[in-house]
């Protein structure tokens, strides 16, 4: 028994309130090490009356780990907690105060979860979970308007340079809402739209107003509006981290130096603002001195931003912030900015930007979740660079699940590319099957999965700026094959709740193999996905599966002898089944 | 090398601000697994030129693990980062994606501690790691104004049952004051004081007055006022988990019902208010009907009790509060708590009772401190109850100083007994020298020692109630020589900043042994602790000590012979040493 790689801590994903009434515990092990597990549970006011065991099931494993989870429901929301590990030779105790050789028989220095408070309990909203999401790169998507294209705007179609403008504006959404319609999806995440200097508008000049080019809040307001009537919300892009160049407060500090009535929005190293040898003489975004990292500790930026963020959600009724650079922006802000947010749209979705680590966020204070780059990063590993073999693949999707409350995983935000990472059809050398498995995956997966607008098209595009091509509207030219796989996709998706919000197990997920199986399950439904991600064609042989299938789209009756189920598998082919119940 | 024992995650204890520019990272390993780690930070944005390796130095070791720490300030705020851990054998990298065999060439991937944000840092009054703490339990301290006795008072001294009356009052800290400066503590935290009907006043019935029997608001901003000339901080007692039985609203809720307007101050089960089958039909304290659960997360109930919070600081100038059952009640409660409080009073401190691992309490947004019971388990265990050696004392120690930030460890409020608890004297079976080693201990630890008012003066108890004795003032009985003691203790620890804020590392500390020696040092000073935890007469030897010694009280030398010093000490003895720099 391998004490040493045992590892549990009360909160984050280790204990945490599932619901009002629910409580998961999670422990680790080495991989392979433990029989049995079990979870000791008690209130401890009355500890030996109320003392009960309960098995814990191993939840998911990675390279090194078995992760085991339990789930409890205190009857006075009061858990105290040890575990008990059986390897099958030897037995092991693990309270707070470390390994013992006996059961524990007092409550003292127990793990506790003191009290399950509903106001600490991380509920994202319920629709979110059942969103399938789209972005839109706005200059990008369609020109509704020329009207309001800049001077120097580009023919529709060409290739995109770093500052190159082609014109897409709100009109051009709202006159190709039939196409997000017909796709299936229910939310769109647009990057900015503020006024501001660049093509993606990161850099803000008016947080109030909606860029000149794209058209203005009514119009943004008809768009939301009209969005909400085809059943789409809409997520627009927060950029709180740090403001443009051109932004009002900037140029006075800029202008006035440290007499700015301004001076303390932003991070001064050294007056007057300016750049040397490179480097701002003031924090920024990166070292970009045309994005000056906002004070938001400053209670006046903190107002001015909090207002933004009710602004928007009051005047046009959008659904959600996506929040640029969440992670280099204070907790505190965050934490202010979830209760405007949410006293404003308790239904808001908050989604922030963060590529590491995102635990921190996702603890119901701040975040309801995180543009899920871990996930990316797994996908396109096994699917399309192919570096790493189906136990890899598992193991790191393994450590993911393991890494969050289950309602974070459920609400992750699942992308596959954005404006910030070359197309996934690109990354996919062109490959259409390729870019078909990682997308099955992503749609057949936990957590909501969000498209790069023209992904469904086939649109292709290496690092920005050329991930950022203009849309391609042409029919002819549009890849229907790519389209009518997105939408069944959808369809799949939006047909299955447990795909939703089933759990998630691996079949099949072995060492120098590119077969993979796994299956959702919920009190419902029972779904089997196998794909063979190899060149070739390939059997695969499912044991103990139980059931009778049927074919998930066609619902033909797959041949199953006994517990056995042997599928053929084409070069980079897939089946989706479900259990004939 | 054995991978499975690793861990680190981003924040908490394993990585996070010491101060506006420096952050600390940790990192598990097994037990003299490694010989060397190594911490490889960057700034993300320009991640090759900006790579260093900075070599971690081990902290401390528990029983199975040692915990490497490294210090870093990253030019600007932000850092990312991975491990290096070479065994003498192999070599391995950790980044957030795993164990890899290469250094890591890209910031995709990497730990990351985003940016220093002053606003997220933990950062405790600075007073606090300074002062030295006595708890004063009202009712028992001192009855200065017999005018204001309960009618049941009996007479001073007598054996305390649950429900006796003593007379203890506001009048009786006032006249004793000078007791307190002579033993030279800087700070009394009071259990609670507002009008209730127990002697414990846990069960409030008025927060905004101070209970009759002893006093008045108005003596006790006298009080406040004279502690502070005396160079004394005050700390009160709230109790915000619950109220007690005879709170107005409480009492309006059971008289009116489901109608009154304080229904929803309270968590209720089943309308009328009741108890059957011994169970409150609302939430309690444990499950007692004298002590409702507060509900915390009804604004009104949160505005009311911070307001309290507030009062108090403002109306008679409290230097912060004591939170009890501070575990049971919402982290929103608290961060706004900490909030208000701090506004008040930006050098308030906030402590909590929590028991258990609280580690979530003290990440800055809550508390600065809690009640550190675990360091109590520890030292009674060791010292008093003598069921562990030196090797398990210090494993225990070492779980506790890995498990928090340092300035966590430094604020901590370290205390051997209380109100809640048996008597140090008493746990000690009466033995002074049993008592003395695990004050010693307490008072060259790292984090705040509290003084349990009349241990110092060797009054014994047993649990609760038999720990709520009227304090000894006769001096013919009081005890001269613990007293002396612990007056000696103070001023070692007032003379030397290095058992306050300088590194803690065991010297001495093995299996099936009871001697014990450890060092204190910081950039101007070096101290050793020896104890001899045994009934017999040993023999300590220390090597590669370096420095000339002095004895810390009498300042005589210490002969050592070159790196190697020995000490004698009696059953039971000690030596405190300084380096003669």
């Amino acid at each position: 028994m391998e004490l040493e790689a045992i590892y549990h801590r009360p909160k984050l994903n280790w204990s945490y309130a599932r619901d009002e009434r629910t409580v998961h515990v999670r422990v680790r092990t080495r991989k392979d090490d433990m029989k049995l597990v079990t979870l000791i549970v008690a209130d401890k006011y009355v500890f030996e009356s109320s003392k009960q065991e309960i098995p814990m099931r191993k939840l998911i494993s990675d390279a090194l780990f078995d992760y085991w989870q339990a789930e409890t429901t205190p009857p006075y929301r009061r858990l105290c907690y040890s575990f008990k590990f059986t390897d099958g030779e030897e037995t092991a105790w693990l309270t707070e105060r470390g390994f013992q050789a006996a059961t524990p028989v007092t409550n003292i220095g127990m793990f506790e979860y003191p009290f399950l408070n509903p106001a600490d309990i991380f509920t994202p909203p319920a629709w979110v979970k059942d969103a399938i999401f789209y972005q839109i790169f706005p200059e990008r998507f369609a020109n509704g308007d020329p009207a309001n294209d800049p001077a120097n705007v580009l023919p529709w179609g060409g290739k995109p340079e770093w500052n190159s403008f082609f014109g897409g504006d709100l009109q051009g959404v709202m006159d190709h809402l039939d196409h997000l319609n017909e796709l299936g999806v229910t939310a769109i995440y647009f990057t900015p739209v503020f006024e501001a200097t660049t093509n993606h508008k990161y850099d803000t000049q008016n947080y109030l107003k909606v860029d000149k080019h794209f058209g203005d809040n009514a119009l943004l307001k008809r768009l939301v509006d009209a969005c909400h009537e085809r059943g789409i919300r809409v997520l627009l892009d927060a950029v709180f981290n740090h403001a443009g160049g051109t932004f009002g407060p900037f140029l006075d500090a800029k202008a006035k130096g440290e007499s700015s009535e301004y001076a303390d929005w932003f991070h001064v190293k050294e007056w007057p603002l300016r750049v040397e040898d490179g480097v701002p003489t003031y924090d920024a975004f990166a070292f970009e001195p045309h994005m000056p990292k906002l004070n938001t500790e400053n209670p006046s930026v903190k107002k001015y931003f909090l207002d933004v963020a009710r602004y928007w959600i009051e005047e046009v009724g959008i659904d959600g912030w996506r929040l640029d650079v969440a992670n280099e922006v204070d907790h505190r802000f965050w934490r202010e900015f979830r209760d405007t947010v949410k006293a404003t749209n308790p239904e808001a979705y908050i989604l922030g930007e963060i590529w590491h680590d995102s635990m921190m966020w996702l603890q119901g204070d701040q975040f309801d979740a995180v543009m899920n780059y871990p996930f990316t990063n797994a996908v396109l590993d096994y699917f399309t660079k192919r570096l790493t073999d189906t136990e890899q693949f598992a193991s790191e999707i393994g450590a993911l699940i393991a890494a969050f409350p289950e309602q974070a995983t459920i609400s992750a935000f699942n992308i596959l590319d954005s404006h910030d990472t070359p197309r996934l059809l690109t990354q996919c050398g062109g490959d259409h099957a390729r870019m078909k498995l990682a997308a099955l995956f992503q749609f057949t997966y936990p957590g909501v999965p969000c498209i790069y607008y023209g992904d469904e098209v086939g649109l292709e595009g290496g690092a920005d700026p050329d991930c950022r091509k203009c849309m391609e509207w042409d029919p002819v030219k549009q890849d229907a094959d790519l389209f009518r796989f997105y939408k069944e996709l959808i369809e799949l998706r939006k047909r299955h709740s447990t795909l939703r919000t089933g759990e998630f197990r691996f079949l099949h997920a072995e060492s120098g193999d590119m077969r993979l199986a796994y299956e959702r399950t919920n009190q419902e439904e029972r779904l089997i996905v196998a794909i063979n991600n190899s060149k070739r064609a390939r059997k695969l042989v499912l044991k103990g599966c139980g059931s009778e299938w049927r074919d998930a789209w066609t619902d033909a009756t797959v041949p199953s002898t006994g517990n056995r189920l042997e599928l053929t598998l084409p070069a980079f082919g897939y089946r989706v089944l479900k259990a004939d119940n």
